[in-house]
């Protein structure tokens, strides 16, 4: 089996140099880089990175953890954060908080992965605590756990959230349901208040039967919008915590033959690809989801190269994108 | 910081015994695990799985490969094998044949992984030609190639195909269509031909400008659709290759305002949980998409135990499931 030390003969170098020149040391000139590489291709050599993981006390791993595999919003994010990790040359761990066998925090711990991007919704988990404790390098995705400061990619919810008011106070809403998140998960109550304070600065205020919760599923839309629209007198447009509830939510319409929009009007959050469907055709807050995930994973890097460096939040604009769903 | 040997001196056991019964070594007596599970519970000890790594010779890590992190299917696909191999007590390193940057072979042997999962959908990948020359366990999902013979779980056409092609003579229908998928794509050629052999045994034939291929995705049928419903006598129905390529056409309907199944009927493949949803209820044929998951990791890690065993392939049996879009 050809090793390292014969592409250091091959190349003319030392064995150290061929371990730094193939995991991308920026120390290592070009031109050392190109020659060693050459050398390794020519043997066929593969450095072994358990190997690696070794010496550098690293193991070219990063966790993503994730509230629940099953749910499309995160059947969105694993690619994008998949393909960003894979230009840092390093590899994805998928891990879910609702697997009942395992002790997330310590799981975590005992992988020994470079970095974890928590992705979870949940404000109350322990995680954040457990993973400083022991040092281990974590970015916040869409969300801030504030008890636990830490670097964060998340969205701007100003300017998206405004069209959509503008939005409703164009078409002349008077009734505003609104299908919401759990509600101990940050990102979704944090999209409410904002969305109801630019409402209630344009005089229109959602009363409390007009407000149910769920779980950012299919099902939560589909049970939320029969509950919204067996209100005496129904909403005319609903708020949907995200996409997937929307997706749900016009589900229940096509059972039950609502029209959307006119019935009733239907806007979610996140502009997922579904939301462009013909079928869904559904107006949305976006943000760029592929840009949020290699900021995050970025920011995961520069903390796991600049431990000490000071916490950074970084903030991608949100939009509202118009269409049939809410004209 | 506590360490192996604290756990051993509290359990009253060597530190190799608390090594081997933290692992799961099944030479280890139940009280012995029980006595050192307690001890390392109440000494807050979590084993370094990088440290076991190099004792063992294993990472702990199952690699899942598959053709597209965006696709649905695939989607559907990793919380079940995430589960499975968590059971295991391994983790799952994400891994996708579409990645540009990467040589996927050579990455997964350098990255040292127990076993992987081949859920690509090409025949003339070269990755099972590598990591057999490199001894690296590996199991086909969904798919076998057969010039590199290996563990396979698979799916057993008959049942399902049998009842849809009953399906499509019990309606009358005289002119089928179908949205293929790639042509090197194994799993897709299979379902074809079983689908025209079964369909030619009742006099029925699918002409070749009623057959299209496409890429499994959404877009492949929106436009598959278009193409097959913009001839001269358009189909009657149409067979997809798989239900997200299904749910591209149902899309397409809507579009073009083409009545399913009035106007055309659709079935697809797979009875993803989409599948289900009021707004595609699509005809299709399945399978227990959890068990094939289940039955492949299962495979892998009798595979990993038994480097020596003959090959084993387990095949699933298929159902055909009556809904609005083939009644």
């Amino acid at each position: 089996m050809v090793n390292s030390f014969d592409v250091a003969r091959l190349a003319g170098v030392s064995q150290s140099t061929v371990s730094r020149a193939l995991r991308g040391d920026s120390k290592v000139s070009e031109r050392t880089r190109t020659l060693v590489a050459d050398a390794a291709k020519t043997l066929g050599y593969v450095p072994n990175l358990a190997g690696r993981a070794l010496s550098s006390g690293r193991t070219n791993r990063i966790g993503l953890l994730v509230t629940d595999l099953s749910n499309e919003f995160y059947h969105r994010l694993i690619g994008p954060v998949v393909d960003r990790v894979d230009e840092h040359q390093h590899e994805v761990v998928l891990l879910a908080d609702n697997q009942s066998t395992s002790d997330i925090p310590n799981r975590i711990i005992s992988l020994g992965l470079d970095g974890v991007i928590l992705a979870t919704t949940t404000t109350d988990s322990v995680i954040p605590y457990k993973l400083r404790e022991k040092n281990i390098p974590f970015v916040y995705f869409n969300r801030i756990a504030p008890a636990v400061p830490a670097d964060a990619a998340v969205i701007d919810l100003t300017d998206g959230m405004q069209d959509l008011v503008n939005a409703i106070k164009r078409n002349g809403y008077k009734r505003v349901g609104a299908i919401l998140g759990p509600k101990n998960a940050t990102t979704g109550t944090l999209r409410a208040n904002i969305f109801f304070e630019l409402l209630a600065q344009n005089e229109i205020f959602v009363p409390f039967d007009y407000r149910v919760n769920g779980d950012f599923s299919i099902p939560a839309g589909l049970e939320g919008f029969q509950e919204l629209m067996s209100r005496e007198v129904p909403p005319d447009v609903i708020f949907c915590a995200n996409d997937v509830v929307a997706m749900g939510a016009i589900n229940a319409a096509h059972v039950y033959d609502i029209k959307v929009p006119e019935d009733v009007a239907l806007v979610g959050f996140d502009d997922l690809p579904e939301a462009k469907w013909p079928i869904f055709s559904l107006s949305t807050v976006g943000f760029d989801l592929e840009k949020l995930a290699a900021v995050a994973v970025d920011l995961l890097f520069e903390r796991i190269e600049n431990p000490e460096a000071d916490f950074k939040t970084v903030e991608l604009p949100s939009y509202y994108v118009t269409r049939k769903s809410l004209p």
